[in-house]
């Protein structure tokens, strides 16, 4: 698979081609960069991205070179409204979206009657809030669709994507982190470990991996983590029952950032079924870093 | 069982009158206060306690009351040599003992000729670490001993400690706590969870239990944690690999105010192989917060 740079001119000018057709796409964008790479990609290849920015979540900077509209979380109603009268039958979700406290919800009608569903969801981790969610859109009449359906080129292909190879004992430690998730896939929690020389250093939950990484920029300052640097690997990967059309585990540039001051020898990414926003910018990164950036299919460590 | 309050007064008398008895107890002492409440213990029991603290881990204030020498990490020639001479031939691994940077450790002959079996230790956790070492005195003709068999009432009983009574909800997310520790077990990583109305919040590896808590208690300022005050529970249990003569699980008072000011519900510990130092301030800490303190046996959740 080839990774293009982001051609804002290129995607800009479809979305215009495109903006009276119907073959409309409703992406709702939560935190980060990543909605305006599938957006880029989306137009790409023809359709129209309509942005939904999720107030408290979704930066303007990302979301406005698109057409968009705002609107909080709760507001399922306005949304369905809102993306019938842009003609946007598929809905994407795409971004960081982190369990919002029930008190910061503004609930419209519609949300009110679905409330014990959602209730319901916040029960037992973001993988059956956002199901939950996807059924109530589902009855609206929306489809939920997932980023490999539309925009599979941002997704990270198989193989080492810069300049360093890991070694043999980063291989050896990217199965054993690959394993740390797989074993943590029942309690529906975060999508990275990050492991050196056979011992697990740090396992996500709640925190996000860049305050994982962050944790471990720490302890080696205060000497808790005695690695050498150069040693452990990040490994990523979407819960064994994540479903995929939300909450893509993701990497950027700074991702690969705060690996490299973490003193790891590289990142590993589940092939195929996690984001790399700003491809050219993060496999640059990598490789002035030092470190490797590898795509892991199954069997492929 | 009944936990005592610690009675220095008491443990010297006894260590006095038994400093000519040959049956002297090694503590090898990491940082943090348990190995004093352990040292009490066994004084109480009229064996005599000598500490060997080591360079770097262990706390002064914690082990001067004792007879004690100072050995660097990596002189197990020098211990063995002093442990004799005490007429020691029990030996018991106490308190924090985080993995050393080979860079760090000064090795005298025994130890070198030892290092192909510690090196290969350090590749795979703690455990791995721990055994190989407990081989090697084994060797000296000296044998390790665990908590249990000379202070086992410094272990958390089963049961609730305090005045306050965990939930039907909390029991529910202790129990889910202890699944995720029990998966992890294979993986030779931290003995800590944290689990929130059924959502898992933290995971501990290397950084330990106290800065787990300091990262929910961060997480929750930035409103990453959104659960509300009261809901949540702390559980804490060897690793089922876990070799429990080493590196028991422990709680004092500080992992209670941590807890607390995480916001959570309260605190679970495997009954019967977890420390609890300084049991009645521990319970006080517990009581004064208004959170639970529990030692959970097998099928008690």
């Amino acid at each position: 698979m080839t990774i293009q740079p982001e051609n804002q001119a290129i995607a800009q000018e479809h979305a215009a081609e495109n903006s009276a057709a119907g073959d409309a796409i409703a992406l709702i964008c939560g935190g980060g960069s990543f909605p305006r790479a599938v957006a880029d990609a989306i137009a790409r290849r023809g359709r129209r991205p309509v942005m939904f920015a999720i107030k408290g979540w979704a930066d303007s900077k990302v979301i406005e070179q698109y057409p968009h509209h705002w609107i909080a979380l709760g507001q399922l109603g306005r949304f369905c409204r809102l993306a019938r009268a842009e003609h946007c039958h598929d809905v994407l979700f795409i971004g960081t979206l982190l369990r919002p406290a029930i008190r910061d919800l503004r609930l419209d009608w519609p949300t009110v009657r679905a409330m014990p569903r959602i209730i319901r969801s916040f029960r037992g981790g973001d993988d059956h809030l956002l199901s939950g969610v996807a059924n109530i859109l589902a009855d609206a009449g929306l489809r939920i669709i997932a980023v490999h359906d539309v925009a599979p080129e941002i997704l990270v292909p198989d193989g080492v994507l810069g300049r360093c190879q890991p070694s043999a004992r980063d291989r050896a430690d990217i199965a054993r982190a690959f394993e740390v998730l797989a074993a943590l896939g029942p309690f529906d929690i975060g999508q990275g470990a990050v492991v050196a020389d056979n011992n697990v250093l740090a396992v996500e939950a709640a925190e996000g991996t860049d305050n994982m990484l962050s944790r471990l920029i720490e302890l080696r300052r205060h000497g808790r983590v005695t690695a050498r640097p150069g040693i452990g690997v990040l490994a990523k990967a979407p819960k064994p029952s994540q479903d995929r059309r939300f909450d893509l585990p993701a990497i950027g540039p700074r991702t690969i950032e705060y690996a490299a001051r973490a003193g790891l020898a590289g990142v590993a990414v589940a092939a195929g079924s996690a984001i790399i926003a700003d491809a050219a910018e993060t496999i640059a990164v990598a490789d002035r870093a030092g470190i490797f950036l590898a795509g892991v299919g199954r069997g492929s460590v």
